[in-house]
């Protein structure tokens, strides 16, 4: 990432800390702290954390434990390095005395109640005390938004998704397994120079396309029934998201209904997509398509999500919460239909919003016409 | 897993429950759901929860969304799935006033303060209301004790990762970097039938050895210096963890003392190892030997850790908060010597706490001899 990118950044967290009276941000979301910092590491268990962030209006540092430390140094150069000798609740509460922060905001959907309450104890007794206010997704706002250098990488990544699913539906076979095919992917994506996967691959046939969640199976793929590959590679930080559905050989009538509206509404949802609209318009045209066609009760999520550092982040398409869409987001179109115990199909395109509509990122084929 | 085992897990969280005046046990972390329920479904993101367990005492209920139902369904007799049709937060209330439940225990470091709050608001309208209280690590503290079909998981977790060690180890060139190491031994473990990595593998060469945490890099492995493989799979739930150090040709004199100082802190802590010792007890055997040779400074982690479904649980080998460790616990045992900027030596066993001693699971040798 750039320097200058992080520095306004930074300014602009420091200008939405002041609206709403606060001193400094702790920032502990992998994704924000990488969003501000350029800092890489991975938390890989929900109780380790790799690193916190705080930013407050003359410091920012970097708050880590001696593992992290040559690491955070050689990447991190906007922020100053402190290495934890306790552990982190014993210690951070110094820390953040020595910032002169009186009210500190806090990510509460990253904090544990447990750490809240140790720190909290810690900051109660200081003269005067540290407070501890919600930040209320300041940073997840300002991720909403891409420059041209995250829609670079999202390009990127969708790309090299793109080329996996190629491969792999190319040479697909009756026989294989969900699992077998879902590795085919991770490999794929891995020696293709992914960081990994975005999420663990869907790779869901016959009854198990039914479930938009579905886990590989030792299923083995056949002739005629759908085959959901939900798939997504992480590189450089940034996610990709796609679903195709796929038959080998000719579906059934009932499965080319359900694929050709799956397909209609997706499309007339792109045209809707532009810069002003209401995030929960085109949910709403997807929705009647499915709907019109006699499916409305088998179309149980939401149209789509924004995708970036996290492969799902803001804005939700989905009927609450509107917000009005901006260029420069970067959202998922997924509508399905799923009949359980028979099968499903589901397609997702991840577009970046620009001026025009919709652009779409997950430019490979295997789209089926069964209008006819 | 056996049903009578689930089921005697659950008397034993009932009687605990009883113990500290509690009516029911809410459960999130992922670890203790599956030891609880067999419910084997991951938790892909923080903020993304596949599951929660209430277990009262007339009630036993598996918390999902639709797109768990049917996993959850299939895999988990002994409790009732209830499926949320609203968000969780919003809902979840209401499950838990069904169970007759006046006093909710939940795990103080896997709720957030945001859904704690949110939580609660719902909880204190309610007449009774329903009070919170922390579990303070109730399960924790069971899972640290295996049964037999539990070690039978390790020791084919360990075998697994041995068999991957044995192979990269025998083919390593100076040449391939870090990375290309580092998912060579990713293949191998998938393909043989691991669930996946226990965490992200740690092939660390040259300099890079020296950092207890190091990230893969495209860093070529070179004659003389030393390599440390940090790693290990997820085999049925159950981890695997070990660490070798290897070096291509001869290493240089400094690189011969300090592994052979290493070995012979790691040979005598385990030593140390039976029912009955302070777990602080063998640290400080490994710590004092490493302290004797003149590095006393270079060995900044705890020896060891308990291992299970996950990676790192309890009982802790480390200096702080002894307890008496016990037949069934499985620990590792993993000192290391550390010089910035040169490099480092780290070997890690695993083992089974027995009757008579540590029996290890890890078997696979790569060591040396360089004591003479």
């Amino acid at each position: 990432m750039q320097r200058p990118t992080i520095q306004n950044r930074i300014a602009e967290v420091r200008k939405g800390l002041k609206g709403i009276s606060l001193d400094t941000a702790w920032i502990i979301n992998p994704e924000n702290r990488r969003y501000l910092s350029g800092y890489d590491a991975m938390d890989t268990h929900f109780t380790e954390s790799s690193g916190s962030l705080l930013i407050g209006s003359n410091r920012l540092l970097l708050i880590v434990d001696s593992r992290y430390t040559t690491h955070a140094e050689d990447q991190v150069p906007d922020f100053e390095i402190h290495t934890l000798k306790k552990g982190f609740a014993d210690e951070f509460p110094a820390v953040v005395k020595q910032t002169a922060t009186n009210n500190l905001g806090f990510e509460q959907g990253y904090v544990t109640w447990g750490l809240y309450n140790e720190l909290s104890r810690s900051f109660d007794a200081f003269s005067p005390p540290v407070h501890l206010r919600p930040l209320d997704g300041m940073v997840e706002d300002m991720r909403e938004v891409k420059d041209e250098e995250e829609i670079d990488a999202l390009e990127r990544s969708a790309k090299l998704i793109c080329y996996v699913l190629d491969e792999v539906i190319d040479t697909l076979d009756p026989g294989l397994t969900e699992r077998e095919v879902a590795w085919r992917i991770e490999s794929l994506a891995r020696e293709a120079g992914a960081d990994g996967l975005a999420f663990p691959s869907i790779v869901a046939s016959g009854p198990n396309s039914a479930l938009p969640h579905a886990v590989p199976t030792d299923r083995r793929l056949d002739q005629g029934e759908p085959i959901i590959f939900d798939v997504g590679v992480q590189l450089d930080g940034y996610c990709s998201d796609m679903t195709r559905t796929v038959f080998l050989g000719e579906p059934r009538e009932d499965f080319k209904k359900i694929y050709a509206t799956v397909r209609r509404a997706q499309l007339e949802a792109l045209e809707e997509i532009r810069p002003g609209v209401e995030s929960n318009h085109p949910d709403s045209v997807a929705r009647g398509i499915i709907r019109d066609a006699g499916f409305g009760r088998c179309f149980g999520h939401g149209l789509g999500h924004g995708v970036g550092l996290a492969t799902h982040e803001g804005p939700r398409l989905s009927p609450l919460k509107p917000k009005k869409l901006k260029k420069g987001m970067v959202v998922t179109v997924e509508p399905g239909i799923y009949i359980p115990g028979m099968g499903g199909v589901r397609l997702e395109e991840m577009v970046v919003i620009e001026q025009g509509g919709a652009r779409i990122l997950t430019e490979c084929d295997h789209f089926y016409d069964f209008t006819s």
